[in-house]
């Protein structure tokens, strides 16, 4: 239990102290037609997991917070990078509870203010940079080349008839895994770990990342909804392969099957027919072979951390870890 | 003669080395939703100014073009990134006489291609570094921050009502000249130059970035039609604010003062009324005043480069210059 209260006191002060950071970036930048908007962006808050991900990865080789800001910094905008563009690619009208960019202002500015997020993350990035900057660079390139990737698959699959569970674990991998896992390993350099303790950071990123996206899909499609803060089913609403929804088409059998195939077919279903196919994902067992997979995945992504000699280190990753698996939005 | 004989064939084989290296670039890539698009515009062969000046300004303080490819594809594909997204925002249909990105697959493509080919372009430009990293990757990340604030402020004069020339140079600095003066930094970073080198090279290729766009809006306006490739006169007709426009607008009076002011208010004319404006532009002697603009530029252009050590560097130079404004198109 004492982890737990440090894990979250620590949690908190710094997600403060980034938030305070992100909220200030832009102020002072010109042209205001970019960076107002940059700026409404930034200061919706979000759970700001990854940049806390640099931090304690930094900490845990031996590192210092205050060498590691500018790079946490950095992962949250190359984040915000990616929600401005994907809302648009999805025609998502909020985010956070805030009106989208592109609905707030217009398509341009959102395209552009999204580039400049991203211009202004490898700025952020550079700036305290001291050891090992190259692989610092490159891990984050290799994050950003991912995530491009990520989305194409994933809009891919609003094309294809036949998504394999494979396929989505791959989409995953890239979409959302592996900038969980740049994270961890920009963390691993800056605190100048050994090879072998960044190799088990960036493995325990990826797979924290998989079991993070599951759990998302997860609270999607069961989550209590007065905690949830959005629709519950929406997923299934827009017809989104998800973990459940995969599972559940290679489990089903007779109606279920055509019930499911026809949310495939109909790109989604109505608002008023989610809890017909919640109850399918019960009957079918979907929602216990996710959890099943959210614990192989976070399971494997603790084992790695064995080569990370303080325990006190480790024992924040497995707050973090609980965390993440145990949230409800 | 001899410098230009040289000039034009060295030009010749490092460009068609460069669009090789392109056409090559994502060929084995996955998934292919994203780079067959990104293909596609690597393949429309461009002038591929950015790149050369990489190779000019490695070679110019003694470093070899077998280092700067990787690099200098990295700039062609940022200067991508910036065509596809902003073809976007101008709603433009054709680009190098082929349909654009965003017309030929869709927005989302558009959107995700251009972020990926910047992702890329970051890959590249870390390939092969050896010799100042930090500094190539700072300069590489300044001139996309520049480009981004160039942009915005480009968007802004179509809602503004007054511009002044002082603004459309900051714009243009931003949008156009940042990019031209990064390739030639990061040049002179890969070869290992002094600062004073790296100085001059910036100096060089901001200046000669300005006279290049102040060029631009010259061949738009009154380019032989035959050799333009495009509508002579569509920036009129776009009522876009070009060096002429302001110049013109600054040193009319009477009817072409309004004539110029219904510009701003309609945002464009009619196709039709081209050459009446191109009349005004004449008699006000605005295509002299951008002739004199562009040769101011070129001229600090080329004093900078006086602290280069070998005259037959300076000479490529020279030629360079003389190629971008004396070009038709």
């Amino acid at each position: 239990m004492k982890t737990k209260i440090k894990f979250s006191s620590v949690y908190e002060i710094e997600k403060r102290k980034i938030d305070k950071r992100l909220k200030s970036l832009l102020k002072d930048r010109q042209p205001l037609s970019l960076y107002k908007p940059g700026s409404y962006i930034l200061e919706s808050s979000g759970k700001r997991i990854r940049p806390l991900l640099v931090l304690f990865s930094v900490k845990a080789v031996g590192g210092k917070f205050s060498d590691s800001y500018s790079a946490a910094v950095a992962v949250e905008l190359l984040h915000n990078f990616t929600l401005v563009h994907d809302d648009i690619m999805d025609n998502a009208d909020k985010r956070r509870g805030l009106a989208t960019l592109h609905k707030k202002y217009d398509l341009s500015t959102a395209i552009l203010v999204g580039d400049s997020l991203l211009s202004v993350a490898y700025e952020s990035l550079l700036k305290d940079l001291k050891l090992n900057s190259k692989g610092v660079v490159a891990a984050f390139t290799k994050g950003l080349v991912e995530v491009c990737e990520g989305q194409s698959l994933d809009k891919e699959f609003e094309m294809k008839k036949n998504v394999a569970i494979s396929d989505y674990k791959l989409m995953i991998r890239k979409k959302t895994a592996s900038m969980i896992e740049m994270c961890c390993k920009i963390g691993g350099y800056i605190g100048n770990g050994s090879k072998k303790e960044i190799d088990a950071l960036s493995k325990f990123g990826r797979n924290i990342g998989i079991a993070f996206q599951i759990q998302d899909d997860l609270l999607d499609a069961v989550a209590d909804e007065t905690k949830f803060g959005k629709l519950v089913g929406g997923d299934l609403k827009e017809g989104k392969r998800t973990y459940l929804f995969l599972k559940a088409l290679e489990k089903a059998k007779g109606n279920d099957k055509k019930l499911l195939k026809l949310v495939i077919k109909n790109k989604g279903i109505r608002k008023n027919e989610i809890s017909k196919y919640q109850d399918i994902y019960r009957k079918l067992g979907v929602i216990d072979d996710a959890k099943k997979e959210i614990k192989n995945y976070t399971d494997r992504a603790l084992r790695s951390l064995i080569v990370l000699k303080k325990m006190e280190n480790r024992e924040l990753f497995h707050s973090f870890a609980d965390y993440l698996i145990s949230r409800n939005k």
